[in-house]
């Protein structure tokens, strides 16, 4: 993430990833004030076997943009709602990028989807990750199946 | 994709998905007016093993959304350039999913990143497609570097 | 509704059709997280001889579109208001449905008119619901008169 | 329509009614240019049994708004492309109305969507209209499995 | 204004009037819910010699555009702020009126310059009005000026 | 205006003025280009007489809103349609003005609409004027009716 | 700055220059309450060898326009973020300007960064402010560093 | 600029520059496709004395603020219309840059004010500069006025 007061969003998709039991590294590196440290980051990973990566940034959005510049691993990017018309900034930043290098974008503040998302594409050649997803989309259908569960006995009460 | 019309863009996804000797199926489905062909396709094409999904769709592009729902494997929405603001209404239909079924979005119009993201993720594990996008990323670099060469030496003409 | 959240807004059209008198069933279900309970919901319900649908969603709002991709009954659609741009995509992903498969829309968080709308549809063929319709108008009008009066009256009094 | 120039827009609308057998009224009415003849009209018309109107406009779109004001019979409203933001006035004026006084919505330009709409109002108590929707949705339908049939075809072609 | 509600942005417009010695009559009138005791109370005030019109309204804001349709006196629009984009809609439904109608608009929620527009008006062929106008603007730059003085005093005790 | 560019735009207001016999001088100077010429222009047009400002720019659009910092004439405002978003830019800097130094703002190349206000204006106190503009509105009320009729002709033709 | 208001965003632009030890003059000015002040105090400070001027206005923001009229030293401004749409109508209004005449646009409420700007233009041709500002740059870049360090650490613990 | 599409904008700054007598090198580098090339050229080139950077860039426009990132030399953004909003996303990319590092942005497509404001900052410094700025002032000054008489003239002709 480009900062640490985009922690309390990122760490949903730091959450989800823990659920489904994924090994992350958590860091924070500004595209703009540490641009060597993150490129050199960046270039040391990669050798590490990272299988993708999760950008988090506010405003003129750059950081998943400029990953996604020094690796062909998938770069989900999560555009961290600003104070400039709830994020359109952070949102149109991280999207419209170049031809060529692609970000995938993720609704503003969207972190749980961002690591939904980087478990979907892990689960591509991995049948476990892929059931454990099945597994929680019952679970999403089961609390919406809930929802109109006590709605309707709280509506039929009054 | 949710219309023929939406070919001419989206096209550029199936050019790089076969310049990268990629297997696809190509297919108009649109989510409003073929919704039951449409999960019958969904429900046939993952038991063939299809491994992820790229939806285009313009106006209120409900497409990647309504295809996400039904799978877990990674959908790569395009928002297609409708007549409204730009596309605005179709990067945010695509863009802004609910918690719990990501799609992954690209630039309005951006089919070629959108092929790009998927031999991305389908490299994840796969070293041959790592090394054709280290390749693809080289050329993308020489074409730069050619053109700040050729601008320069028109200058100088000049 | 997509999210039982979405209750405190969307009950201002229950009231609605409950003072009209009409029958109304209130769901929550999500076009996303459980789209194959919401298809079989809108089979039977239609057999059940339902006049017209209320949907209402928040963000990549696709559940009116989705309902509405379903039957040829009318679907009336409320943007809920989302955290970007104070519901622009909900409207956007609302309004701006496809040729051939219209959404009824409403102001976003247009909840009462939605139910007014709703008594409207049901009131073209019956008299007695277009003469409470009117009765309704007249009280709207006269509270419109009678804030016109109380302010007059304050200000002469300062 | 608020304007002659709108016709070839709003004629979508009138060409569906007419497809679908409905006895249709085209007039010509500004909001503010002849609001006291729309007023008289609007009297009228609903003596004649009018059963519902649809209202097309462009920028400072009030026309539909105006003609709700004076009726509980549904009012369809058409936001015409303005050269403002693609019609984003337009589309505002006509769908963000107060509390009581309900539009429905369709998408800029959607004159086509309105005209179906208002079929499906009047179809809720007259099953031979909702057979010629159903029927109608089926065209729809195959229109679009004849596209996908079709661009197959010229992709193995190619 | 369209709505007791609005009262406390638009007395900002009815103090400037106060002070500056006008004689103004303050009104709530909805252009959709009280349609014709509008249009009624906009023919009598005609008759008694009324000189312009200030309205105030927000969203779908008609209410200005609905006068200027019964008028040929200035009418002065103020858009007031909505839930919607801090009240886009309210200032694109006020400004974008259509050739021939003409709506004197102010920045949204700016009760304030409305009413001294008005006073502007009022003064085109009144020295004393216009001679007060010049005293009111003495009094908004000396305001400045102490602001100016009053920063850099606090400015050199830190 | 702001630029010799925008004359085929302003020469709108210009007949509108020429129409109802007013006299006019029409400039062009520009508030970043001109800033001392405008001020002198300024200072002795009002020692003249002049009774109200039209200005015309586009963009960053200061004009309307310098020229009111030098008056308490009336200023209307027409924001030109510039490159940007359709000329949201200029829309926002012309209407958007502080407390105190108003603008009457017309809709975005509103340049008859802003002849018609200021034609407004000076008829507050001009009963020949004031006729006169009724019989303008009774025109447009024509072509309405005309255009009305027509469109209802050529349909039955059909 | 247009008003005393500003005071508390433009504030860290004054820190920041005090920081790195340059000589400011704070003062408040409005382009439309005070023109002929703000004339004279531009033209008066320039003969007193001032190097830049940095502008901050919110709303119809003319004042650094304004000031870039009336010289040809560097104008930075900065859009306050107004009650519309965070700001947007004050970073159109500043950053939109006429070819000929330049405004240095920062971000929204952005006075740090018209601070360091200013500091950067006038370390051009200064060797001991280049070196402040790379000095200032390596705080930037420990802060983030440590933040990352501090991040790691308490995930750690958890 | 980030892409040879870019020059045909571009080159309005190129020619001020030369214009104005400055040297200048004018490369083709993006942010995305040639990172590492960037980097090494943004090293190189401040050893040279190189003492400002103007970037241009459109959609997610990132080359502007990587280049800031690795300098102190004043930086100067040109948002380059893209065909999303008319840029709004280059323009937002561009402007909102983070905390301490700041990108002096001007117009979409404001090249020829890049060049000016380029020129306005090596003036700072360069009293022939600063003479060399207020003739071409005086030239923009003469060029309206030129305009103003000419449509006078050919006012009073008709």
């Amino acid at each position: 993430m480009g900062s640490k007061n985009d922690f309390p969003i990122v760490s949903a998709a730091v959450e989800i990833l823990a659920e489904f039991g994924l090994q992350i590294e958590t860091r924070v590196f500004s595209a703009h004030r540490t641009p060597i440290d993150l490129n050199q980051f960046l270039g040391d990973i990669q050798n590490q076997g990272v299988k993708l990566f999760i950008a988090a940034a506010g405003g003129a959005a750059h950081l998943a943009g400029v990953i996604a510049a020094h690796t062909v691993k998938p770069v989900i990017g999560i555009p961290i709602q600003s104070q400039f018309n709830s994020g359109l900034d952070s949102l149109l930043s991280t999207c419209q990028m170049p031809s060529g290098i692609p970000v995938a974008t993720v609704a503003v503040n969207g972190a749980k989807n961002a690591g939904l998302l980087a478990v979907e594409i892990l689960a591509v050649n991995d049948q476990t990750l892929t059931d454990k997803l099945k597994t929680y989309r019952l679970k999403l259908r089961e609390n919406v199946l809930k929802s109109d569960m006590e709605l309707n006995e709280s509506l039929k009460m009054n």
